[in-house]
């Protein structure tokens, strides 16, 4: 009765009270509220919205749903990133071991590819032997050795979201801000942070691609967390155009690697320090980005950041050579250079398009249960607003087989687009926001 | 996919076109879409509603996802009468007998209680051996031989209506009126009727209490069964108090059978005659009202509607001799006389409140799969207008137990208000409402 009685009201506009958000969550975690119901529920949320204090008491309700990390006692600063989604978005896999290794834990929880967006854990998975699906108690035992896990959502984390999560996909019901935002903040609050960093990206390739409704977007979960004694920046990144120069899984753990090394692409190196110096200062071991930035370089110019990658994936089950020896991913059996077509400058690299041919190629999935192929992908050499010449190497296109080459082929074809003039790209990044609002990123 | 492509679509207020709409049907009704995502699409339609073209689209796609009774080749006129809903509505109960009796088929597919509404079904069944659930081809042969069938919507008529209604019912999309619309005449148009007759209740104790959202709802059955072939028209009736005066199944049985032998109540007969005139004026048989009328008055002083219901009940394995001797009825263990508390006019006879009276006792449900006691109601002989003095009888509770005669007793007192004034009730007929528009009901 309950569940047709919160129906009937959000259905007519009403507000749904904290204590019935959390009976509803509970109930729904436990299977006693019927799957239509929530959908129906969904739908009336969808049109009707949330406020504020019901996305409050939604995100507080998920998380009550299910256990927390209780980090605690470590005794150290607890950070961790969030992206909204893109194309050859491998930050997270930068940023773990990077700041971890400064001694501040990263217990990241991340997803998978749906749509045309990666996912941390299947690019995680395309190392031989690494596990993702650690237990709640293995995720603690590395944490109190490594400060780090990159693991995806257990079952006892926010059991009410991921039920809802895949029932939101199913009854497209996706795209609505106080959904969205409470979803991921009840899953990054469960985590016990001390400080969250969003990066929140803009352009045709991201999730959300109206960017006042990004904007608005972070504005709630910043204030989500806030609430939550969780600090929480968001940085404003182009999805303009791939991040970095690798796009499908194996390819970008390997130019991951290449990042932690110091020799990741500039446009991979600049939001992986933005992003962690933002990290490091929410966590309090430095007060300025400046000197935050200047201590990220320190640790990948050491080595300390590479090995701290090699004791994860070890410690996850992987093999740890694939640092020293990035030919040990799987490596994909056909690979065909794709050359400019004509002369001019390349006007656009268009991420969905990218996106979607790996997808196709059996690099992403349509339904959550497809097995994805690792070694899938592109690497992309050219960036929006080179000058190229006929014939010069753009790309390269790896498949599993001549259909593949064929797909990616015609991907490159459309979504790289050359013409005599390029409007300059979005800058890479561009606003910083916090509770005290939104101001533009200093170069 | 399909599915999912038209519940975001119609969640952005879009059109959902009759093709998608039959293969919807069809694939619902088969199981192939799962009830989540029906109930989101609900909602959908719910919250951004359905045109005319989409409300006929939908009602043929029910219509269309089983069975019809195709009676033409009976080779006489075939007419129903649908009601919204009300308390102490027993006008089927008299209409089907009656009218078949004229030799005008009634293939009557009648619904069950849910909220404060009584069902003809519920009441049929408190006949002794009454069965309701007649396969399809036990409704022709009784068509054949009777002309009449008073039956339950069997699981070939309008499947995905059926599995729609129930889901309806759990997620709080019930009171839309394309809905409700596309619901009603999917069934009505599978009788294969060539006229049909809508009771639209108006007052208080209607399922539509706002008597603008009532007058919408029929104007779209109207169009959609005129658009079928099959001229419809509307009575609107007064429901702002109980229609005659044996509120409960058994009582209300008793009731109409005195109904039939011409000794009903004078709003009961004058309701049943009204709506009857309008079906044998559609079905043909008279050309106007007042002849109609006056065939029916015929029919009933010759006592053989009577035996047209003694007859229907035979063929449905009842037990006839209720018709002779209405004892033969379920009796109710207690009863006792409720008298008037105070001296003054009866202003008001609230039906929600007799209705859910009912409820309580055990003379209706609040779960499809209650259990029903025939027993149990009321005989209200008080009528709004009528002066009573302090201690006057005014009506008798029927219950099984104690616990129902006060909780009867309880429910009379709140619902009977006698004071020093009274307005007047509504008209007991109002309206009437065809393709041509809404006219006042001549007296």
């Amino acid at each position: 009765m309950l569940a047709h009685r919160l129906i009937e009201r959000k259905r007519d506009g009403g507000r749904i009270e904290p204590g019935e958000w959390r009976a509803l969550a509970l109930a729904y975690a436990k299977g006693h509220v019927p799957d239509y119901q929530m959908a129906a529920l969904l739908m009336a949320c969808f049109l009707r919205g949330l406020d504020r204090g019901e996305t409050a008491a939604l995100t507080e309700a998920m998380l009550d749903s299910g256990d927390r990390l209780d980090l605690e006692y470590l005794g150290v600063p607890r950070v961790d990133k969030h992206s909204t989604g893109g194309v050859g978005d491998k930050v997270s896999l930068v940023l773990a071991p990077l700041v971890s290794s400064l001694g501040v834990a990263v217990p990241m929880m991340s997803g998978r590819s749906l749509g045309h967006t990666g996912g941390t854990l299947d690019k995680l998975e395309s190392i031989p032997g690494m596990r993702t699906n650690l237990s709640l108690a293995e995720a603690r035992a590395m944490l109190e050795t490594l400060r780090c896990t990159m693991i995806g959502q257990t079952p006892e984390i926010a059991p009410a979201d991921r039920k809802m999560y895949s029932l939101r996909d199913a009854t497209a019901t996706v795209e609505s801000i106080p959904l969205i935002a409470s979803s991921i903040m009840s899953k990054k609050l469960a985590e016990g942070l001390t400080g969250l960093v969003l990066d929140l990206k803009r352009g045709s390739g991201a999730l959300l691609s109206d960017f006042d409704r990004a904007l608005e977007l972070a504005g709630v979960m910043i204030a989500l967390g806030t609430d939550h004694g969780c600090p929480t920046v968001a940085l404003v990144t182009a999805m303009d155009r791939p991040l970095g120069r690798a796009c499908g899984n194996a390819l970008e753990v390997e130019e991951s690697i290449a990042a932690l090394k110091g020799e990741g692409p500039p446009d991979l190196m600049a939001v992986t320090y933005a992003l962690g110096a933002e990290m490091l200062v929410l966590a309090g071991v430095a007060s300025t980005t400046d000197e935050a930035r200047r201590e990220l370089e320190r640790e990948i110019a050491s080595g300390r950041a590479a090995e701290q990658f090699q004791k994860i994936i070890e410690a996850q089950g992987g093999n740890p050579g694939v640092v020293d020896d990035p030919a040990a991913l799987p490596q994909a059996a056909h690979c065909e250079i794709y050359a400019a077509p004509r002369r001019g400058f390349v006007a656009r690299v268009e991420p969905k398009t990218i996106g979607r041919a790996i997808v196709e190629m059996g690099g992403g999935r349509t339904h959550m249960d497809d097995i994805i192929d690792p070694s899938v992908g592109f690497v992309i050499t050219a960036r929006p607003g080179d000058w190229v010449e006929a014939g010069e190497p753009l790309a390269t296109v790896f498949a599993r087989d001549r259909t593949g080459v064929m797909s990616g082929r015609q991907a490159l074809r459309s979504a790289i687009v050359i013409a005599d003039e390029a409007e300059p790209p979005l800058p890479l990044i561009s606003h910083r926001i916090s509770s005290a609002g939104v101001e533009a990123y200093p170069d």
